[in-house]
This record gives structure tokens, C-alpha cells and sequence, in this order.
């Protein structure tokens, strides 16, 4: 199977910040910020594995700073880790203040991809290689973070068969 | 403190499923959904806090089941757990066969929200009261996703703090 | 012909108000609340004739309360009135002071819609069966705003014919 | 009180018909065509009155003729009927082929608007001055359905004190 | 061949301006314009030439005034000069000021496009006609306009030629 | 005065293509383009200026190469060369087909922006300094784009005197 370069499905995508991005206290609402993230993420995917690609799944995302109206938001993201058919993929999301310059993480996340041949099946994806300081950590803690996700999508699983589906009425 | 009940906090907000929603697959792009579920769930924690909140984190999502353009989506959701001035809200993503009126579960979401005064301070909210055997299950693991929220948090920021914000040219 | 209850086509959707939705006076533009109203009283059709659905009219809306920015604003719409194969929906939209919790009503609509079999023929809906006192008053009320409507569409057919289709110059 | 011509309050706003516009029979859903004719409405009631002006009620909206993806939709507004501080505004909706070039109404609605000063009171408009011939048709009707208006907006008080507020669980 | 005049193919867009399209400086976004432009462009070119029509050009488009919350936007077009497959279309983009009714002009813009038949290849359109003094002014500077064009586009492909499509990393 | 490298301002915005987005023959509008187009410089503007920024003109485009749904698209823009307080933005719209990863320029623009003080008045911005092959090349031939640029603003000018801003009724 060949082999990739994280680098190569890098995807960067710069936005402003609208007034219909923000709440009541001036900052970004956490949700429109996840569309953003899942198509730059898509994206790295599918400069990966050259084919369809479907959302697996998205991994927490902590907001670690606020993003307001006088920030540019820049999304950042590459595949970090590959299973035989799924794709790790990381997003910085960075707020840059458009007076200063000054450039600060203000959320990080994780999403998995599944690649797809043209009849909808899972495909086999090249391996990724890590090059930069950066890319190899997260490579190397990828396969714990692949387990953790084997266990999380059980508890999942677990609670979509608890919960009820019923209309509350 | 007051205390409220998880049906007081509950929001549901059905939707279609429109033409640019999708992708080559024909399923829901996981970051529009995102978009919904955030809304919902932010009303979710205004209507137990009753003042501005502001969203802390999103778990894990897990895509169960694709959502494809003859469903309609129905995204409710409730507080399930309540910290001091933070609330837990849980999210169901149940996708109904407009034909066939069946509904499934397609993804299950947790957010976190703090509470702010009028100053942007965190304050103190009700506990929240679980009623149904669903809301009791969700309340009493809720402690433990605190927890391990925590942890992840501590994790993000180390992960902050390594990865550079640095333009790659 | 089965028969439905009105709760079994309930749909709700609750919204937010954005900046973008409201004009100079900071209230909801009529129309963008249109557009709400029309999405669930067409999931409301879909459900209760489990097959397409096109609208063929949309009766007077009365706004009797405005809405603002700091408002989440829920459309509670079901089928109140069954023809052969043409339903009357029910939208109520319910403004809710997001800090106080008090809720009003801020307009109801009445729109019809048609049931289309696959080859695009109006088809046959299950007769629809009220249960609350609400339901049971819409019902009741039913077959002389079909009556009116009738009167009203052959006007505006009249109007149609007369009114020109030409440019202005 | 200055008088005005149902020309000089006359706008014009020409669309394409988007994928997202269109429901599974590939026609425009309703709602989204409400949408703009509320923009083309409220700019007419803008320019007669010059001042602020909001939608007190939309009249009942017939869909006549199917809008699909090869149609272009012209919105066309005027004031057609003034009280002391309210206006009516007639909008039709025509659908042009754009292949053949035929226009034809696809629906007609009217609108009221009331005029507000500064502080947000009700203000006094200009009196329309009807010229054309459908215009004066217009017109001379527009009593008429002002004083149904009335009865109808009563109608809508009894019914919004009738229903409930209440949520459904 | 066919002829069309210019007043055929004229198409009027009018639109309000929200909180979204404005910069910090309360004033129109250039680029949220110039979907504007090639919406109503594109109408008029289907108009002239009734068959399918891709953009082939936009010329340079010069703001001459700022746009603003209270004004509303007219967006004016049509066919100003034909080629053999080939139109020019004409957009003058019109603010009024909706408090006195003042109108200027805020920009003026050229497209071009090219009719295409079903197969996707260039057809002919009818020689446009001008009649009014404005038309028979831009008609006459239209074969300049062209010439330039064609210069023009032959330095863009150069340029295209010569700028690297290599990511910066 | 301050100096900056073209470097400095460089703004990347990767997007999918919808299908809102193309015509019927499933390329993308024109017009869509231009709204991204407008983001992408406006942030390298602000980048270079740190200080507010509005668009003064968008030279022509030359649509290059037809963008369709299986294609991403790569906004590419930086500073190309300056004047006292105004900035020349050059923007590379690169198409690349998600399956080959074929990447060519679908189009190109130049932007220019005027930087303003908090006041709103024109001010200084640093001196833009290119530094690779592509950026050197266009900065030479930047004093004669501006050159153009005036002279065609000048007609631009004379065209909006000549223009009526009259409705066509």
C-alpha cells in the first residue's frame, strides 16, 4: 500500500466572523464553528484517500478561547493517524486578532473519516507518515486514541439501543 | 438553589434535510448536523440557567446511522447533569423515513455549558432533577463524564500548548 | 381509509432569532418566520400522509406579538383538518423570553397541502382525528375554512387572470 | 397629508431557483418563496412611508402554478391600499420559463404594513394614488379587505387566547 | 439571426442589506455584491439568448460609494453588446437611501457570458438592439470593450500560465 | 515606514463545492466566487494593514477553467504591491479534483482595499516586499496596474455621471 505524508492532505481554510456567528457575549457559537471544521477535515481526507469519504465519528472538542467579531478564524487540519480503512484527522482551529496579529489555539479536534469505493464499501487508505515534531506525537499516540474510540463508539452504541426514540408526547 | 426538572430544559427542533446538506453519498454532512445540535442544546442549557451561557465543550459524536434526504431530522435535547455554574446537555439525533414514519437513532451528543452573569461571570445554576428512567441513567453517570472530561480538558490544553500556531510557509 | 390522530403529525422546531433576522425596529422579519413555519407544517403533512407533499396555500398570518433577539421562537405545528386528499395544518409560534421563560403566542398560520402519489396525482389521506380540546375546536372549525378557502382561491384565480404578467416598461 | 403613486412604492426583485429551493417534486417550497416576498413588500412600504415600517399581517397566499428549477421568479410590489398608518402591499409572483420565455403568475399575496416613527409609534403614511387600471381595480377593493382583515384579526386574538402555550410533555 | 432589444433582457433585483453583509465600517461587503451582479447578469443573458449560459468574464467593477444598513440595493442588468456566441451584460448597482428616497449610483459592473446548447458547445444569440440613449452609448463602446477583453484574457492566461498552483509548504 | 513581506499577508480558504453553488451545467456561478473570493482578500488586507480595510475595486476576471461539484477549490491571496494607504491583493482561485488531486487556476484576481483609521479616514500602510519569483513579477508590474486602474476608474466615473439612476417605469 503506498504511503503519505501528513503534509499532503493538509487543508487550510480562513474565515471572518459574522454577526450571525456570535451570541449574546460577542463570541463564535461552538456549533457553527464544527461545520467549518468537518469540511476542512473532509477535505484532508479526501486528499488522502483520493476517494469518497464518510464522517466516522468527531472526537471532543474543548473550546479553549473565546473567538470574537474582530478575529479571523483559520482552520487547520491533516490526516494524523490511518487505520486500514479509516482516517484520523486533526484540526487546530486559530483565532488570529486582526489589529495584532497575535495567533492563539482556540480549539483543537480530532474526526475520523472511512474511506468508500465507488459501490459504497470501505476501501484501504495509504499509510501516513509523520514528518514535523508535531505530526509524529500525534501519530504516535494515534493508535491509543483509536482504541479509546473503539470503547466510546461501544458505549454509544450501548446508549443509542438504551434511550428511546419515542416522541415526548 | 433551586432545583429543575430535565423535561424543563427540553428542546426539540425537527428539520429537513436539504440538497447542499449532503455529500457524494448522499448522507448528512457531520458538521451541519453539528450546527442544529448546537443550537438546540444551547437553548437546552438557557432555558434551565435562565441567563447567558456559552458553550465549554462537545463529546465525542458518534455517527450511528446516515441521515440520507428522505428523513427528516429531529434533534432534542435536555440538561442531564449539572455542575455549579456548568450544565451537562445531552442531544438526541433521531432521523425519522418520512415514508415509513420509522425513527432511529443516527447520533448521540453531550455538550457543556457555563452559566454568566450580566458581567460574563460564571453563576451558579439549579440542579437539574432526572425523572425518566433515561434521564435517571444519563444523570447518574454524569459525575463520571465530568470526571473524565476533566482529564480530556487537561489533555487539550497540553495539546494546545505543544502544537504551533505557526502559518506553514 | 386509516385514520390519524393529530398528535401522531405534531412536529416541533425551535429556533434561535440572529441578528440577520430581524430589521430596524430589532423584530423578526415577517418572512424569514414564514420559511420556519412552512418547514415544519410540511414535515407535520408528510407524517400524517406518509408520502409527498406539495403546498397549495398558506392562509392570513396575523403577527400579534413581536419577536426579538432575545427570544427563542418554537413552531408547533399538526394536522388539525383532513380533506380527500388534501390536509389543513396548524402552526403555532410560540415566542419564549429566553431569561423570564414566559412564552406567548406571537402568530398562527393555517396552511394546505396536497398528497402526491409517486407519479405526481393527488392521493387519498388518512382522515385525521382530534383528541385535546384544541384539536377538537380546529377541527370542528375545520370545513368552513374550507369552505372560505375555496371561495378565496377562486378570487385569487380571478385576480391571477386579471392581474398583468407584463414588465413595467 | 402628501399623496403617492402605486408606481413610485413599485419593486422589482428577480431570483434563480436553487436545489435547495425545491422539494422532492422539484418545486419551490412555499416558505422560502415568503421569504422574499416579504423583502419586496416591506422595501414598498419603505419607500411610501419613508420611515420604519413592520409586517402587521400577511393575507392568505395561494400557490397557482408550480415553480421549478428552470423558472426564474419575479417578485413585483406596490402599495395598493393605505389607512391612516398602515398599507397594503400587493405582490405578485410571476415564474418566467427560461427557455421560452412565458410568464405566468405562480401566486399573488398581500401584506400590511404599519409605519412607525423613531420612537416606534404608529405614523400617519401618504395616501396611495392608484393609476393603472389593475391598480384602481386594487384599490377600490382595498376597504373591503381591510374591514375583513379586521374580522380576521380578531378571529386570530380568540384563537391565540384559545390555544395553549403549554409544551406538549 | 434573431434581434433582441436591450430592454428585453432587463432584469431588476432588489434587495435589503443585513447585518451580515456589512464590514466593520458598516458598509456592503464587495464580494456579497457580486453574487448579486452575476445572479441578475446570468437572468439577463438566459433572457437574451434563452438557452444555457456560463460566465465567461467579469470586468473590473469600481466602488464609487459605500453601501450602507439603511440604504436598499437595486441590482439592474442587461444585454449591452453581442458577440457571435458572446454577450455583454450591463449591471448598475443602485443604492437608495430608504429614509429620503435619494438614488446613486454605487457601482457599475460589465460580465460577459457565453450560450451554450445542450451538448455544452457555443450557440449563437440574436444581435442586441439598443433604443435608448444609454444603451446606444455602451453598444457603441461595446467592440472597444471586447478588444480590450480579448488582450485582457489573453494576459490572464499568462498570468495563469506563469503563477504557481503548488501549496506555499 | 514599516515594511512587510507579501508572505506575511498570505491567506489560504479551501472550499467544497454545493450543489447551490453551480448552474446547469454543473459549474460553479461566477458570482459565488467573487463572495470568497472578497473574504480571502479582505483578510490579507487586514493582515497586511492591521487596521480596517475596505474594498476600493475588483479588476476583471477571466473564468479560466469550468469548477465543478467533484473539484475543491483553493482561495489563495496575498499583498502584491502597495500604495500610500492602498493595497493591491492578488488572489489565485485553484481548483484541484479531490479524486487525481490535479490542481489547476481556475481563475484570477486582483483586489484593492483602502486602509482607514479608526476615524474612518485613509491611512499609511507598510510597504509591501516580495520576495519569490510569482511575487517579484507582479509587484514590477504593479505601478502599471494602478495606472490602469485610475484611468479606469476615471471612466468609471464619467459612466456613473451618464447612467440614470431612474426606474425603468
Amino acid at each position: 500500500m503506498k504511503k503519505k505524508c501528513s503534509k499532503e492532505s493538509r487543508v487550510i481554510r480562513t474565515s471572518r466572523v459574522f454577526p450571525n456567528d456570535v451570541n449574546n457575549h460577542n463570541t463564535l457559537f461552538g456549533g457553527n464553528l464544527m461545520s467549518d471544521v468537518d469540511m476542512a477535515a473532509s477535505i484532508s481526507a479526501a486528499r488522502h484517500a483520493r476517494c469518497g469519504c464518510v464522517t466516522a465519528s468527531t472526537d471532543s472538542v474543548d473550546f479553549l478561547s473565546p473567538i470574537t467579531l474582530s478575529d479571523s478564524v483559520c482552520f487547520e487540519s491533516y490526516v494524523s493517524w490511518t487505520g486500514k480503512s479509516s482516517m484520523e484527522v486533526f484540526v487546530k482551529i486559530i483565532a488570529e486578532d486582526l489589529r495584532s496579529g497575535n495567533r492563539r489555539i482556540a480549539a483543537t479536534a480530532f474526526l475520523t473519516f472511512v474511506a468508500l469505493d465507488d459501490s459504497g464499501r470501505a476501501t484501504e487508505v495509504p499509510r501516513v507518515v509523520p514528518e514535523t515534531e508535531e505530526e509524529i506525537k500525534l501519530f504516535e499516540t494515534g493508535e491509543e486514541r483509536a482504541r479509546e474510540r473503539k470503547k466510546r463508539r461501544l458505549k454509544s452504541k450501548e446508549l443509542a439501543d438504551y434511550v428511546t426514540t419515542d416522541k415526548p408526547w
